[in-house]
């Protein structure tokens, strides 16, 4: 007899199993249920509907060959059988059925499987404040909010907005709103920084900036106390200030839909995650879940971790469809892998940040590289900024952060990362990690290998340095005399000059060219903290002054570039 | 007493070298001679330099900050003495000294050393033709040359141009011609195929058809016979025609100096690369070696190989510099990580081809890859094509290739393959490799993900394929008959049209979502060609065809995008 699997969602994973399941195992019966119309969309796509990049939302839930992926495509070239608008209310395990009810027509029935998969996908965080459920307040957790929201755009209908939540979906939601429909568009953010977690602040710094450019409000340490209606328009309340609003949109993330298991009794965490062993089965072997309502190990920290990406959903598609035809697939876990575009800025990140290494108990440092993502002398040519995270002890990779115009080349490096950080890599392996070279694509010297030489250097002892932000911290305050911290700038006097103007004596240029001339002329303040444009030039310094001088000197890490790019400071340079 | 570290040669390695050791040390003496009055320079810019794209010499001689490495600057900078136009002529290792002699007034000099490091570079095979060392006939060997052909081409003096061997360089230095110069230009190649050993036939095809495009004129299994010269003008005579050039380039490879190593008595490999450790010292433990001079371990097949990159230079460089300052570092050996810009294209590629991975003894598939470089959905993508090694014993990634016009996104993809290879993965490991993913920069599944998925339904059997060379050559021959041979195409009848309207009954057109309703139209010939657009739906019509016919059926791996791009079967499709 036909085996038959029935597949509990028709989004990212679910298709995925169907297919590759179908593709190994020719008889088997494949029902894929979704209790939406629309099925096998791109959910990624959604700003970029909504920004109108992609005009029409058949796009998203079209093949590369610009078919639609409807039931029928599902019925005619992949032999699977598809049933929309049915929601699956309960599992009988003992029975092996699902009871499903048809919206349409408000029919309970009940489906046999010998497999079952749960792909039930992950539900928008609920705003916890008052107000939170006006019907103005958007979610973006389907293709019927995108729609929705598209829709009011179009029409005109929004003057401003406020996104509450600047994780990548409120980001990408700035840019959607400000860039191509001119909105007013203010982003609330409860933490410090915006994309928390993903990014250190100084990198953040950098997004939060470009944002403002073109013309983004972003407000970050500030709470939603609660959203008001009057008279048709809306107003977000925050612990600082009141903002009117045609439109609200939250995104402040989404947890794993894990209800359905739950109720059947399945291993579920307490954040409401499917738990899975490697080859994708729940704690029922006849179940399998994937996508974004399971959690998944952590790859650095060995910690259950809900990281929801349609990357990770179509890998452990192929895995169950495999696993599900009798072969042996399985999926070890995640690095955390991450990308976004905000405007001109591509944003990647990898691994854990400093400050969650130092939770994890690592004993973590953080190397940052300013560098050109060409040949310095290739005339597209543009500066790149990386962060890169090791422990001190094991001189493993923990984490790598990397922001450019040029957003391919920052996700390329990344990605290589990724790679080593799977691999256990310690920084030796990134320090000597052969990336193609050629002027028009790299240096001869990457930033992934230069990042890695800075963070030996820091882990040897040759280059001792000073974080951005605690430079600011520490210099910026009116306290400081100019006997206790002094700045070396060692760039040419053209760049130095606005600095020398504004800090005065606390702030020295002396050009790296003519310093072993003018040791004398060296600030004789009880620290002196070395910078110049990405912190190279600086190291140099450094490590010549060592033998020359004995105060305690600091190297600021990816210099004036880092602070200015990150708006810390900024002041106007010439250009000589 | 302070050690003198001498270094010969200060281009790449030797200024590395110089530099690391420095900031190790801050108290010997190190001194960099060169032969050439140029030094420091970014040799690998020298096409761009002669393109225009590189306005100023100047440039490829400065720092990212614009500050020319001459010697002042090495003196004042990284106190570091340069003495340049200083051959160095002999070495006596009994002594510990050099002798050298100073170009500029003629006079010999013995420079004693502690510690010697040889970073001679590599120079330029000789075309072994008559003519060849006609005046007229440049090489790319340095600066001198590079700045002779650009002041030839911009004074207008050069209408046509032959570039003999069509590697990396002769492949840029076409470009550079022909794109900005408007130069007629022809590349000629002994070798079947352009970037031989690089790429595989049907991805070099990709390259040859779009510098034809382009205008350029590109004859491979081609022999240059002589070079003649006629009342000034040259002719390049080959075994099929006679050119006429104003400017004749050899690009035919190059070789490692390591002349004065040999004569030395250190230990040097039939090619004249000089033989190291991994800490990259010579037969004479006091004497280092680096950069294009050396032969190095291939990490994929073991074997020494001569690759010289500016970018394995550089990490030679620091290697050679922390030990000699008393530290440990190792140098472990090539992956071949390769990138080369010509017009439009990315070309990148890694390890080694089907072709080399025969001779090596494995037991190789070659998978081809066309997909979208990001979401498909997305408005900018473009679709990259990439072919990846593996070995079907031990399933070890041996090799990967890239093409595409988003050179960016293509480099990247290649080193996270490179990554892999280094730590000799298998094919799973790519499969579920995390790349960061977001619409803008890539695809839910990505690129290397689906050329390892490939690869593994190779293996596995599921996927019975015929590479694109193989396929014309069986199916574009005249004798084949319908009976024994035909393509089922499973595109739309718009795609199909003009293929069925040359290829008559040979060709039929089934489009997949119509498949299963009319399997009595599928042709009866003994052998059945699946085709698509990239090989993708073939290989689910394929898989669905397993269970439904019993005739030899294989599908057409990267389908009629391959085969199009590549210039080996063009016809004009309608876009539906």
């Amino acid at each position: 007899m036909k085996r038959r699997v029935l597949i509990i969602g028709a989004v990212a994973l679910g298709p995925k199993v169907a297919c590759r399941l179908r593709r190994l195992d020719p008889v088997a019966e494949i029902i894929l249920l979704d209790q939406n119309e629309y099925i096998s969309y791109g959910g990624c796509g959604i700003p970029y509907f909504i920004s109108g990049e992609v005009s029409d939302i058949k796009q998203l839930m079209s093949t590369s060959f610009h078919v639609v992926r409807s039931p029928q495509f599902f019925r005619d070239v992949k032999e699977v059988e598809v049933r929309t608008r049915t929601r699956a209310i309960d599992i009988n395990r003992r029975k092996k059925e699902v009871i499903v009810i048809d919206l349409s027509r408000g029919v309970e029935e009940s489906l046999p499987y010998d497999v079952l998969v749960i792909a039930t996908g992950s539900k928008p965080k609920k705003l916890s404040v008052p107000g939170a459920d006006l019907p103005g307040v958007m979610t973006l957790s389907n293709l019927h909010d995108a729609i929705a929201i598209r829709d009011r755009v179009s029409k005109g209908e929004v003057g401003s907005a406020v996104i509450i939540g600047a994780g990548p979906i409120g980001c990408e939601m700035a840019e959607a709103l400000a860039d191509l429909w001119g909105i007013e568009t203010t982003v609330i953010e409860l933490m410090p920084q915006i994309l928390p977690g993903l990014l250190e602040p100084a990198m953040a710094n950098i997004v939060k900036k470009h944002m403002e450019d073109h013309g983004v409000t972003v407000y970050t340490s500030e709470t939603v106390t609660s959203i008001e209606q009057e008279n048709g328009s809306y107003r977000v309340v925050t612990d600082k200030r009141t903002l009117k609003a045609d439109l609200i949109i939250t995104a402040v993330g989404v947890e794993p839909n894990g209800e359905l298991a739950r109720k059947a009794g399945l291993l579920v965490t307490p954040r409401g995650g499917i738990v899975v062993n490697k080859r994708l089965q729940t704690s029922d072997p006849s179940i399998y879940a994937g996508g974004d309502c399971i959690e998944i190990p952590h790859l650095v920290t060995g910690k259950l971790v809900h990281f929801p990406q349609g990357s990770l959903a179509n890998r452990q598609g192929r895995v169950i469809g495999t696993n599900i035809a009798g072969g042996y697939a399985v999926f070890e876990g995640t690095v955390g892998s991450f990308a976004v575009k905000v405007f001109e800025l591509g944003i990647a990140s990898v691994g854990i940040s400093l400050e969650r290494a130092k939770c994890e108990g690592f004993d973590p440092v953080c190397a940052y590289v300013v560098q050109p993502d060409r040949a310095h002398f290739y005339p597209s040519q543009q500066l790149m900024y990386m962060a890169l995270i090791v422990d001190r002890k094991t001189r493993r990779i923990l984490g790598a952060q990397g922001i450019g115009k040029n957003g391919d080349a920052v996700v390329g490096r990344i990605n290589v990362v990724a790679s080593l950080i799977a691999s256990k890599a310690t920084i030796e392996v990134l320090s000597n990690m052969e990336m193609a070279y050629t002027p028009p694509f790299a240096s001869a010297l990457d930033i992934v290998n230069a990042a890695a030489n800075v963070a030996e250097n820091i882990l040897e002892g040759l280059n001792v340095t000073i974080d951005p932000e605690e430079f600011c911290s520490i210099f910026l305050g009116d306290a400081v005399k100019p006997e206790d911290l002094c700045v070396l700038d060692v760039r040419s006097p053209a760049n130095a000059r606005p600095y020398v103007e504004k800090f005065g004596p606390r702030w020295v240029n002396i050009p790296q060219e003519e310093l072993i001339h003018k040791l004398d002329n060296i600030p004789k303040s009880d620290e002196l903290i070395l910078v110049c444009n990405s912190g190279a030039r600086s190291y140099e310094v450094l490590r010549q002054l060592q033998s020359k001088l004995s105060r305690k000197t600091r190297n600021l890490q990816g210099g004036v570039a880092l602070l200015k790019t990150g708006g810390m400071l900024t002041l106007e340079e010439s250009d000589e």
